[in-house]
């Protein structure tokens, strides 16, 4: 909580939802904000920008979660289209300009002309917050998904990382009975530790036929062939992670295993929450570059 | 569990998918188990009668939850219709009936020509056991309706019967702030023992502002006008207490309050755990008449 | 929370150190308050009386718990004697008097002279507040006790009253592994709604053999010899049933089970908190008697 | 779980309840395990050796955790005196020696006679576990010492490393309001979604007021004069920190304030979890080194 900062100028451009209650959220915080490119939301209590002239006077310039969405600038609320280049030549080289998922081309390119543009999904913090809205989303399609409560469910989460850690933690809350998949005796500690059981992401295939449902978070190929071929036909399995994912889906179709790939859980679930997420981690940007 | 029970021929008849369930569960148990009246139902193991003639041989007969629906016997997943008269005219009187929700007039009248119609909708054990899956579905609601994750919300359970106890208890585990309301001292430090916040039911329009969801599960009006009109324009509420329900549906649709009423979420989002529950609830009153 | 009470002259006699934090806590929220017989206690900002004589002008008399010890009113803190003829005979008939654990003659014999004592003990808030400090306690006991942490313990709690159910809550959130036993179906039914195991009460002796530690809170013979033979010979038992306790002391002493029996956990562990609950308990008993 | 391991000779010298449980376990899991230098302790079903005989035909020998204690091998329950010349001239180079806190001068002059010596204190996964008895033997000092239930107590839990993470787990189970101090945001961030509050170790002393029992995870002096100012009267301080601690003990007496430095809780209250949990790091260190 930075509670005495400096109140600012904030210019949010484009994005899905999360952005628009980021500039709502803002502006709760006593900042200026306002945001372009998102007309086709309900805006409650947001102020819209009608162009970009507003970006002459911003203190801070926020971007979308991701920059781009096929080679565009992402403004999936918006009929309307803005390049990096309207945004730039509008904007003194001294203001800090932050986005997700900004491509290492567009940030050399920045550079090139003296501006520095600050990815915040490459922040730790940001990263552990939102394994938070994904571990909800994962356990609301579980709930969904299965014929059987989670209390009665055997779950298995492959891989400890920050989202297979919190996901455990909130299984376990809700009465599964958890297994975690990992590789190094020092997570098999932290699991125990936790009070969950273990087994070696490698040995997934010697177990799978006790589990009701499968959460990944590896983004590898750890759930292939002889992995599928071990669970059970009524078992459900969610990969949660980034492309390329953790599933062979072509055999998982072809063995009839049901996986549902959820990507953007925390975006499409919780859109107010990872609005917070993202204040949090800019005002965390703003305070280090000070 | 009763694990040296007897093999016995149960029949059931309609129903909804919690029947099916129930059926092929049995079966697994090593008792001879059919179902008629089911057959819109994907039935994987789950052996299909096409006529009653099968009662004439049951040792126990299972009939739906709830056991009518408009009138007539509750059979949602068959074309086909049958009525007690055909049922009773084919069992012996000795045989034990069980069945949900079943109405005086009806027991009254079996018991006229001497049979027994047992109601498991009765039994202590199979309400508490229910409270899961209906806690379950009121988070999973929650959690796709609200657009913060449950781990940021603030919420209140209204009643601390077996259904609120279960709630609070898993939003709690979900990272919720909890409050209860109830009307007893005694409630109010078993709520306190489990960590809850409390507040008086009789005073819910004094804290109201402060939830972002409020779920109840009290069947009398304790979300009136007064109650409705404190809450923040963005709380959703969540009715799970059975008719009449306990909120003023009309007032809260003209203040534009969200209100949901979740009927039923044990059969609808986990029909196979509901299955065993009946089940277990079906042998504990088979070992008590014994 | 009776946040909007008249301010009272409150005069406590006796009683252990719950009763001196209770005198502060009183005075705390803005009531006189002042203790006879506690001399020996530790008592900063705690008034000390010295004579009976504030009795006189008392609104409220607070009595030991329990009230009598070897016949005499229970006043461990102090070297002086005091009678019940020495505080009826100095207060007006219509003060409310209030004591833990009051013999039915002692009561009757109050309401030959026209006073009405009311025992708190009685109170169902107070008996299921009481039990957090008692499980607590019983936890403290097992992890100095064992050479096990309770997180690697199989544990067995007997009896789901008040104790066995916040016990067992508070052993699963530690990690054990938790099985309660009990009688009734429905209590079945919330066990497993918790996620803990269930046994039968009646057939303890087959399951025995598996438990690292055993706390008993049922106040009847229900660790008997057959029982007690099941253990293994490392068990720990420790019973919390107050008199005359579940165990056949003498038998588990020829078997070398070695038995704790902790009695008055929340007086001796936690004093502050159990001043608290009784200051709770009497806030809402003068609430409703007006 | 290492459970297809070749079956070994293992040698254990010194040390104290932990290494006699640690001879058993082994034992128990099918190994010849035998330990020299513990013939003050009850030791049922551990064999014991009366000379050092047995170490020319080990397979890996047990030295203690610590390694020495008054610069000599760590014995405290035995009469006997071994130096680690006795032992080193017994065995052959090839067998491996693992010890706890070896000093380096120690460890190279075993390595210039051809001897490799491990240290099991270094690894990652017997630290994490380790973390374990430790958080539950700081739970079970609360407990004792304060007048309050841990359910109602405020806590402040110094540092998030193994050790402040574990126990900020289980005093949340308990039902504390825990508040957890940390220098990094993503500390902050997991702090959040593990549900609890979190303020910056380097402002302790802004909040210090509120608690009533602090532990300290840090072995830096975070608790400086400053900060201990800022505690009530009546808090208590548990340091946990291993030499030279984190509190400024002197000026701690000087302000009155109770602090208690609660060393080596896993082997004083949890010798057999403490000896499950070096077994686990001896197999794994078994196993990599083939």
């Amino acid at each position: 909580m930075v509670t005495d900062m400096k109140k600012m100028n904030f210019v949010l451009i484009g994005g899905d939802l999360r952005q628009v209650y980021l500039t709502r959220l803002l502006a709760e915080d006593g900042h200026t904000a306002a945001i372009f490119g998102a007309e086709k939301a309900e805006t409650d209590g947001v102020q819209l920008l009608s162009d970009l002239s507003a970006l002459e006077n911003a203190d801070c310039v926020l971007l979308p979660l991701p920059l781009f969405g096929n080679g565009e600038l992402n403004m999936p609320l918006s009929e309307k289209k803005v390049t990096m280049s309207d945004i730039l030549r509008r904007i003194k080289p001294s203001v800090p300009i932050l986005g997700g998922k900004i491509p290492s081309s567009t940030a050399d390119m920045a550079k090139l002309h003296g501006f520095t543009l600050i990815d915040y999904l490459e922040r730790e913090e940001l990263a552990v917050a939102n394994a938070v809205p994904t571990a909800e989303g994962a356990c609301a399609l579980a709930m969904e998904e299965l014929p059987i409560t989670l209390s009665d469910a055997k779950t298995l989460v492959v891989g400890f990382g920050r989202c297979g850690e919190i996901l455990a933690h909130r299984l376990a809350a809700l009465g599964c009975d958890v297994t975690v998949s990992a590789r190094k005796y020092s997570d098999f500690a932290w699991i125990e530790a936790y009070g969950y059981k273990h087994i070696p992401t490698s040995d997934i295939a010697s177990y799978g036929g006790s589990f009701d449902v499968v959460f990944n978070t590896v983004p590898a190929l750890v759930l292939d062939e002889t992995a599928l071929r071990s669970l059970r036909r009524d078992c459900l399995v969610i990969d949660l992670a980034s492309k390329p994912g953790g599933v062979d889906f072509d055999t998982a179709a072809k063995l009839g295993v049901c996986v549902i790939w959820a990507l953007s859980l925390p975006g499409k679930l919780s859109p107010l929450s990872s609005g917070r997420i993202i204040r949090d981690t800019v005002y965390n940007i703003l305070d280090e570059i000070g």
